[in-house]
């Protein structure tokens, strides 16, 4: 091993820089040269986006959100969409000339950091033969593979922030406030912050919801006096019987902001049932941004170095995964495969329900 | 003076309980008893909701959001809607109860802190003869008679610390990020904000936007390699010749998390203009919530101590207010009539467009 | 079950407020009375201190710095000091006191949350027949007989943003910055937080540490052009061959304020070894203080629910305790005995080393 | 005006990126060009050091603590020591040197960002003929000139955070917590933390204080069942009667953690005067780091750009203040000279005295 190149793909997640860091310093103290390609693949194809990473060039970048390798959602190299001088679209494969430049380059390792998306391609590029290890990237916690993700922490802290703020709100004008945050396929950041935050109703992908146990459950808030309610709503609940509330689709499909998404439909709902003032809010964005919690920076370090690690190994198509205390490897194949549910009879949702909080079904 | 009550109205806001805490521990140290009304003036209605507060009843409540004399939010005792039996609505005026019940109490002052229709409630009592003293509360900062208002240096603080979270993201994917901030009648929250956390443009109610000024920034940004940009409007922003945009109307107004928003309107027309991923935010009431600033704790305490301090004097239907480095007092009639606008030619608005940002206009 | 009574006892962990939100609204649930023991076991002694907690009185408290139920500290029942009227001191027991009270009072279990001296204390009552559940606290995370323990994440964190904000005052001053954190026995909050908050040396109790090597790091920075550097020490670290640190010992040991403690001992060897402008720092109380992090609020609540779940199971003479992805029970004596240390050979070693960090030991 | 220059000068302030921020900014779109000098004056000793700056070099780093111009501590150009090949001290003055450089570079204009030692030497150019114009930089908030400085605001908030901290530990063990702050001349950020931060008992420099006013208030409020308290102390405070503090001294004077400093020294005191448990920390350096609150942001950014308005005027030797609502300048010659003490009549004073903190002195 001599000479390694890291990528980062897909959205943004607090940690990204944390794990440049340790790929950096711990393939620097083997000995090994590093360099970053920013935007996504884009340094694999034209020199001026690659860039030589040394311990001086990241100094101080473990505690800042983004990625210092730039944009990240640049296409997928194997179905890049091309114009023509004629403005028609076509779309072309651009794999080989990459791995052309790859080999030509001389490197030895190419260690991609990303969402499922991007350990897709990066897994496509190890059948073709380049030696790719993975770093797994989502807020949503939502991998089977590894027991966590770099990302998820900080998101829930922010979102928990933001349900501790809406609480004197709420409570000063005797509302309801529905709070919308991230999770399409399962609700790890609506229910580690809406236990977290005092919610009163968490509502999650994973257990289809009914509005008369919501209403019933704020109607019994009353009754103790307490004029109102925190609802937390993750972007992908639905309701019982299948509501289907129709959300456009954004290129990445899920961090539209959505007009008529689920958290305001909940409100109107609320609304309507029980005549209380009732309040909406799409946290969207803000769940991806900032500098990431020492939870998080920990792990990303931790995931980095254990990349380079693999690659003193010679373990490749396959991806670092977390299992406390460990870290091991799994194949990239596998590892996009699985998507991990909350688990109904796990001692969280226990939780949630023993304290009170009503999860939108009927108990 | 022996004994006086103290009210919170309003919408919420950080600081409110610094003001309490310092009305009840100069008004103890001086040998005064005091009580606090909750839910507005309902604790003058109903000895239920009249509570003593003691130094080591408040003890602690500086650092916290929301107010400990609860929802502030039940209505104008002068206009106060009531139903029969029947369910029909009637406007009954219960200002002479209250007037009776202070009096028979035997208080001897009323410190009313609100925001301009709880304060015009408190003129009323004041010319009925409750000796009245008003503490200005509004976020938005936007009261001509004071200097400055708590709650808006901690809701500038959170609309900062948005943007700072919405910068990686945007830049990590190249993203336009459009971001509504309170501000119905003026800017003072996104233009503070805007300067601090790096946006690109600022929309302000003050000044007409045209949109062909705000592409042109972000299209510059773009020949410098920026590839994100980062806009930030005031709710209350128009766009010149009037484009109206279509809003729901709360009970007070101003806080609907609206649809079809003026937010969503400009993040639209950025995208059919210049065809870019763009995406819109609404902060909402994220921006009343929270831990008060050092800066807002410091001038809410304030504002407390010189209430009392006003009750000393006798000097009664007015208001505090700052002006720095003294706090001083104007009538309540005056204090409630005008609104402060940002001063176009300011030193701020100047900074605001030497460092490049665009407000909306062409220069 | 019917009624039972939950204390806190020993010194301040951020997450006891969110064990007593759970406790209260599980058990309540349940159709159970809540007390609350003020002061320790005073509750059992002295009428005034004891509460009764509803759902009501805990609302809101989970984001809460300290406890509810008021100072810790009150000393050990079975070795209580009392002074007579001539002033002379003598030891008593007053457990049967309390266990009768207890008794006389229809309580049917006892929540004690609580350090290792307050386990021990639990556990003699429950040898004496009180049906008692432990509840394990320290934010050292040193208990072997659970993953971890609340207040841990927090006091890292708080730790690590100290760390953020050293770096560009040293960097500014071309400094070496020393800062000492807790960690008497083990060095986990100096790990977690050293690799979080980028030390460039880190020494824990688990490592003697050889200054030269220390000095040879700083060193080394200087050579790559890094003119400052960030150490990082658990008060529990010593030196090579025994170097003794002549530090006061407070009633508690471990949280005073050491004059001539292991950070300025160890600032003074790097100042007089390579002549370079170093400071020291004590974090001392700032780490015990604040909101508890969402991990830890999760971590404290489920802490809770699961205490309450034993006591209607009947287990007592237990503590709670966390194996990940479950809450188990173990028996108070065993969990009391043995301390957790840093695994030498674990992955979060190995991270630190291979991302350059010096932990005291020549390698 | 074609081609500037700034520096950095003195101890760390957060703000000064902010003020680099806004100088490349608005000189740039002014069409002039920019450089930096590294390390103070080194830029304009060695070529290595003078970075050329654009708008893209300085993006983002507005909310950054320390500075991007790297140490700012490098000893003053007219007394520079040096050490010949036989290790012999001497001192010699390099200002002509920086001078010829500045001119040879054809530079119009130096902005100097420092603290009064750096603004002297600025000055001490402005004599010999460099057109310098000086942006004040303390966080001890004391120059007379300038109605604020940035980074005092940070510093408050960020003594004000650990305030509240140490409340919970100090109230859950009973303790007097003494808390030293910097301020070595006057006590703004003592006075204003210790009042934000809920502070028992304020000592300042412009109060010599009595250790008995002192006990008396911590005794008083055990007798309102308030078993702890909380002590603020600038480190300049003096006892009445002149009790002289041994303390260090470091190259700067004021940074030292000092062996048996005053915060010490009061808590001893305490500790002999009413046998209660207490404890003292010194948060030296963290006030000094740290990304600046929003309004060290503008304040920084509007110094910035005015000082680039001043350049563009012509105004030379002399010095950006802010006149709120206005930048105004003056001459550096006045403003250096004098320093601002806390008015012992004003507001806020009175204010602390009121909601009954005891500042040290017999009321």
């Amino acid at each position: 091993m001599r000479k390694i190149v890291i990528s980062t793909g897909g959205g943004d997640a607090p940690g990204l820089n944390a794990v440049i860091f340790a790929v950096v310093n711990s393939a620097t103290r083997r000995g090994w040269e590093v360099y970053g390609s920013r935007q996504g693949y884009k340094g694999l194809l034209d020199h001026d986006y690659l860039v030589r990473l040394t311990p001086e060039d990241v100094e101080g970048i473990t505690p800042t959100g983004g990625t210092i390798l730039g944009s990240t959602n640049k296409g997928n190299p194997f179905h890049m969409p091309v114009h023509n001088l004629a403005g028609e679209k076509s779309i072309i494969d651009i794999s080989d000339k990459i791995l052309d430049n790859f080999n030509r380059l001389g490197f030895d390792c190419h260690i991609a950091v990303g969402g499922d998306g991007s350990l897709e391609i990066a897994h496509n590029f190890a059948q073709k033969g380049m030696p790719v290890i993975g770093v797994p990237k989502t807020i949503d916690n939502d991998l089977e593979a590894t027991d966590r993700t770099f990302g998820f922490d900080t998101a829930v802290a922010t979102a928990t922030e933001a349900l501790d703020k809406l609480h004197s709100t709420a409570k000063s004008h005797d509302r309801v406030m529905v709070v919308e945050v991230m999770g399409r396929e399962s609700g790890w950041i609506a229910l580690y912050s809406g236990i977290s935050g005092g919610a009163d109703v968490i509502l999650i992908p994973e257990i289809p919801f009914n509005m008369d146990a919501v209403c019933k459950k704020i109607t019994e808030n009353e009754l103790h006096d307490k004029d109102y309610s925190i609802v937390v709503v993750a972007e992908g609940a639905k309701a019982e019987g299948g509501t289907v509330i129709d959300r456009g689709k954004g290129e990445e499909g899920r961090e539209e902001v959505v007009l008529g998404g689920i958290g305001e439909w909940v409100a109107n709902e609320i609304r309507q049932c029980i005549g209380k003032d009732t309040r909406s809010l799409v946290l969207g964005h803000l769940q991806r941004g900032g500098s990431p919690t020492t939870y998080d920076r920990l792990l990303a370090l931790r995931f980095g170095a254990a990349a380079v690690r693999m690659a003193d190994a010679g373990v490749f198509d396959h991806m670092v995964a977390s299992m406390p205390p460990k870290m091991i490897s799994v194949p990239l194949e596998d590892a996009i495969r699985t998507r991990k549910k909350i688990d109904l009879n796990g001692d969280k949702v226990l939780t949630a329900r023993e304290i009170g909080i009503c999860l939108g079904d009927v108990d």
